[in-house]
């Protein structure tokens, strides 16, 4: 902190310090700078992407300008109609501006004045928003959250028309609305701006930017270093659970910056969130290198908001999709606008990687500025070359030191394992430790649950949160991880679970043939200690590669332990015999398995249980280990939901009923397909004869993989070193078996 | 019968009468002609989708001929190794046929002449396929129709190799392989070949084809006239509950070209297996064309199998797949290698139809057949146009006089309407009187469920019907229309239903903004008449077409009516109150309530019943006028289904209780979408403020539907009479309507 005070020290008294500060610098200058547009105009017809990002833009915004402006009372929640039109209202006015200077077209700076000045009538008197739900209410809409969204677009929609606008003009708006919207969801409301989260990133990046473009220096270093005296106390919820304030908490953008990024540019709520708070930090880090170079934003923590784009698109499945760790929406993707930001400033102010331009073609958009006339005379002069999305390891905290998520993948994405063993992502995150879930391509093959929330669809509670995202979608037994007990990880507790994160045990991506991501959890269930490791892998005697999942645990007492698979698909087939009930109840009665409602029940096999789906046209075989006494459930999602928030999705959970320390392993392994044109059904059929444990102490877990033409690999985990450079040797069935590091397969 | 017996003795006896018999024929002369083989020859390398589609069949070819021949004794059902090995035999082998022709090159000659020996070592012994299932089991398959399957590629791939083989190999062959396998599957299994059945197509090809290289007279003559006395006894079933012989049957090729075609080309089992059987029907008439001219089998019946081809591909939703009517398998499409067959030779045997290029192009390979070549050259020099696919109303029944399906298209297939008021369709045939399914695009609004079978899938009941298609999805409750007393129509006795078809009264899809169906059922349920009028409407204050459903039921006794709509997506909102059971429990006893759960049970409003989903994106509510005393169910598919056989899909069912005449009154609107990906919710309200019914009687039934402006629509039906000449007037609150034909709209 005390480097950060200094500079700005410097730069508040010496701004000529800067190589680039000594400019007279004229508008724009926040997005967009006058050398900028300068080049957007010099290419016009030029550019075919360019061209027509600008043609969609112009159509969007002149159709707005024909309907009129209208800047109605606020009274709805998400989806509604006021909350919709002011919404939209800012995004026009943001392109508008963009428009006017690109294009030089007065309609446009009129449009973007005519409203300033509707909302600058309407603000001074505005109350709070009627809807009372959100812990910091807004004006415009229902959460400051949104009437941040509003002033970080208004704001550059008023620096493209700044010069536009006579100097009163520009004292009214200034006086009367930008000023007093900025303190509004500042000075006023602390709780909101004053943490680290996503919330106050949009905060941030409002008062400051207006504070750029009204040459406001107050405002700046507010959003830079926070309030400072904010007379919050410790303690305090916001509506998702999240705790306001911590003790010792940092605030403002460096602070927004330097705690929920890890160095590898993950971001501790997850790819849902992180793509929603890009948006404001790069704009942000954007509109400061334009304006403040010298405080280096876009280099800051050796240029991890770049590094978090690469992230992110790493953080998606081969449509580019991203997983939903956390509170996450499915189907969200690197299509969004966001991401077509933060892929083409990620482009011009990184290292120019070609590899971004094949994303920027499949987005078909670029951004109307300068990195995005960048982008897009990078992909008219054939520079694209695919993007190579591999196995990667991306550690969760600020320091890089709390848990992660590892992601292997094999081929050119034809299997992807998420791996996660993160810290527990604020308000946000989910009860699941060690959880994971799998692809093929595009495809989910076991599913993370997700969100359960219709963002913005306001019939569905008002498009926020919906109560089964607590009492479901959060919960341990809706992952695919282990659940003791009944019980929810950290018993669900965010301030417990906030203080703990999973470890990593060792990640190996190197070889072809078998990829390894290890982790240990000791403290969602005190007293248990779950070491859970997956290898992804590629023998020739399988027809794809299949992923091999272990998971020991150790514990000071016996529990009951339930390991559900959420298979995408129908049932083809199963060795094992089961009970299907002609009515259905409930699993049980609380942290989530109130949710399922029990399809079957059986007894698993005293050696292997096999259950077969379909799913997209692909067959998926699961063969886990298990013993006599252990049960098999068929479940299905949808119990006690009088509203149907939920999907009706089907998993498979093993139940082992009081035992202490054990082993769960298992193989989901792809095999096959099937078409309903051509109606032909190729290689159904699992190609493993069985699977074994053939070693479980200490120190070692060994699992054999026989195939049906009996060949039979090893794999073998060292519980207790991951050392990569320690040597073991064990014996199995006779046969003595030597390496060096964590793990051993042949 | 006479006038073609005649044909026959004139072909026997002077076959010099013909302008093309003259000419003395070598082989190829079955699909391939020694003049078409040219032409393929010489335009190798200069029609790239015909060289495309080659090379592809050659990769194939090759490849297996490199793994070498395997000729297994016949052990398994659909599916299993040796049904699948036996099945890729005759596939591979007719398209090494083609390639010998073609390429010249003797090694798939040689390929064929081996295999083929390899059946005539093993089929002199074969015994019955041990499988027992069939009601006319094969030998190297479980049934004959995979039999016949095999013989009618076989006889392609025998054809291509004629020449290639000595007169010592084809008597050897002849005699101890073809003659006694085509009389396997006809003389000795006359209940599989001597019916008017999808299954006699394929015999009847077989026998007929094999007869044509061989130049068997026998063979032809009983391939095209059935065998004259087959010993069998009116009744008997087969194993899809179908009648295999019932009291006059007529029997061969021109008695199955003649009876399940309508005129407009209507295969009355439905479009999934009139795909499956148009491939036998076009081949075997095609190889009449080459062979035997002046039979003009394309010809027959006002060249009903053309027109077949062209009513197929109109029973096709936007993404090209097949209405799943009666027993249809979801996904099979117009991209289905038979579809391959029968679009080139509907194009090349037809008006050379540009429209058909376009599906040519979609399918992205042709026939190695002349026609194929002729449709690849008609591609590649951009004749393709695309193919408009409008409302067609197609009859069903030999004279077009036993109902059929209208399909009612609002521009450019944005909603397509399939209503279905046919007859039974034989054994595939579903208990689905006055039925319907609703498409936005390739996407399913209200489905139609189809049938309840894993093609194929060995794992899944042998790839066979499951026994879950009997009670559910032939049931009626499990469709989109009205069920009396918990009972399916007919009682769901085949033999009833089928004497009896629902009757149109009227199709008008000639206006731009009003399109309407209406057909009347009074056999499905003794002493009930039930009318059903569909109109596709397209107002100025409405986004989007929807759809207006008036169902009208006489009944001279108080009936319980379920009237269900299977939506495809996810819940958004609804207007009644209902209670969600903690516990879910079947709907009903049999007739297909046993497969459903209750997840909601409520009271339907005194006006309108509201119900909103969202589905692939959209939004769609269905509005239906109601009673205080209706009762809403809101079920799922699932119910005593031990095996997972059934998909868990959702529907809305209004019940009313203790009613003898009555209407239902409802409309289908579609509106809106949602993206996950801009997370923008647009237009999810409905535009209806009201649907009120302002004129029920004898004569006429009115419905008034009034937007959320104010506006109002008045559509009347004129329920006695459909004459479109007869003048009607009606008074309706207190405003004179008058018009001429079966309905008013404005």
């Amino acid at each position: 902190m005390n480097i950060k005070k200094f500079s700005l020290t410097m730069l508040a008294v010496g701004i000529s310090l800067s190589p680039f500060a000594s400019e007279a610098k004229g508008h724009p200058n926040l997005i967009l700078t006058e050398s900028g547009v300068e080049r957007m105009r010099d290419s016009l017809g030029e550019v075919p992407l360019f061209d027509k990002s600008l043609a969609a833009v112009k159509q969007e915004v002149d159709a707005e300008i024909e309907m009129g402006i209208d800047t109605p009372i606020p009274k709805d929640f998400s989806g509604g109609y006021t909350h919709q039109r002011h919404k939209k209202n800012f995004f026009i006015a943001q392109k508008a501006g963009v428009l006017y200077q690109v294009l030089e077209d007065e309609k446009y700076a009129k449009y973007i004045r005519d409203m300033l000045f509707q909302y600058e009538a309407m603000y001074k008197d505005l109350p709070l928003h009627p809807q009372k739900r959100s812990y910091a209410r807004g004006k415009l809409f229902w959460q400051c959250l949104n009437d941040s969204n509003w002033l970080v677009y208004m704001s550059q929609a008023y620096d493209a028309i700044y010069d536009y606008l006579s100097a009163d003009e520009r004292k009214t708006l200034e006086g009367n609305l930008f000023r007093p919207f900025a303190d509004f969801i500042s000075l006023e409301n602390p709780q909101f701006f004053n943490r680290v989260h996503n919330h106050s990133t949009w905060g941030i990046a409002a008062v400051g930017m207006i504070g750029l473009v009204m040459n406001d220096e107050d405002l700046i270093q507010r959003a830079l270093y926070g309030i400072e005296d904010d007379g919050l106390e410790v303690g305090g919820k916001d509506n998702d659970g999240g705790t306001i304030k911590v003790e010792g908490q940092r605030k403002g953008f460096f602070a927004n910056l330097e705690e929920p990024f890890s160095p590898d540019g993950y971001y501790t709520e997850g790819p849902y969130y992180q793509r929603y708070a890009m948006y404001p930090f790069l704009i942000f880090a954007l509109a400061m290198e334009n304006s403040r170079p010298d405080l280096k934003v876009l280099q800051h923590k050796n240029g991890v908001l770049l590094k978090g784009v690469n992230a992110l698109l790493n953080l998606s499945d081969a449509d580019g999709e991203f997983f939903p760790l956390n509170d996450g929406q499915k189907g969200m993707s690197y299509h969004s606008a966001s991401l077509v930001t933060a892929v083409d400033l990620a482009y011009f102010y990184g290292e120019k990687d070609p590899q971004l331009l094949s994303i920027v073609e499949k987005q078909n958009q670029v951004l109307l500025q300068e990195s995005g006339l960048s982008a897009a005379i990078g992909v008219r002069d054939g520079k694209a070359k695919p993007f190579a999305k591999d196995s990667v390891n991306l550690s969760d905290g600020p320091d890089g030191q709390q848990g992660g998520v590892g992601i292997l993948r094999y081929g050119n994405e034809d299997l992807t394992l998420v791996f996660k063993y993160a810290a527990q992502g604020l308000s946000h995150g989910h009860y699941d430790k060690l959880s994971f879930s799998l692809y093929e391509k595009g495809d989910e093959v076991l599913q993370d649950y997700g969100l359960a929330r219709f963002v913005n669809i306001e019939q569905k509670g008002g498009g926020n949160y919906l109560k089964e995202n607590a009492t479901w979608a959060k919960t341990t037994i809706a992952h695919n991880t282990l659940s003791l007990n009944g019980q929810k990880h950290f018993d669900g507790k965010y301030d417990v679970a906030s203080q703990h994160h999973s470890a990593l045990f060792t990640f190996d991506a190197e070889k072809e043939n078998v990829k390894v991501v290890s982790a240990t959890e000791e403290n969602a269930y005190p007293g248990t200690l779950m070491h859970r490791t997956m290898a992804v892998i590629k023998d020739e005697n399988f027809e794809k590669p299949f992923l091999l999942d272990i998971l020991r645990v150790e514990s000071d007492q016996k529990n009951q332990y339930d390991l559900p698979f959420y298979y995408m698909g129908q049932i083809i087939d199963k060795n094992f015999s089961y009970q299907s009930p002609t009515t259905l109840s409930a699993f049980g009665e609380d942290n989530g398995y109130q949710h399922l409602f029990v399809e079957g029940k059986g007894n698993a096999n005293n050696g292997n249980t096999k259950f077969q789906w379909l799913g997209n046209g692909k067959y998926y075989t699961l063969t886990a280990v298990t013993h006599a006494d252990d049960e098999v459930y068929l479940t299905r999602i949808g119990a006690n939901d009088p509203d149907f928030n939920l999907r009706r999705d089907a998993a498979i959970t093993l139940r082992r009923n009081d035992t202490a320390d054990t082993v769960f392993v298992s193989v989901v392994e792809p095999h096959g397909s099937y078409s309903p044109v051509s109606e032909s059904s190729v290689n159904s059929r699992s190609s493993i004869a069985s699977v074994n444990v053939v070693l479980d102490n200490d120190d070692y877990t060994g699992v054999s993989i026989t195939d049906v033409k009996g060949n039979i690999q090893l794999f073998v985990i060292a519980n207790g070193n991951s050392d990569k450079s320690v040597e073991h040797a064990v014996t199995i069935a006779g046969q003595d078996y030597s390496w060096t590091g964590p793990y051993f397969y042949q």
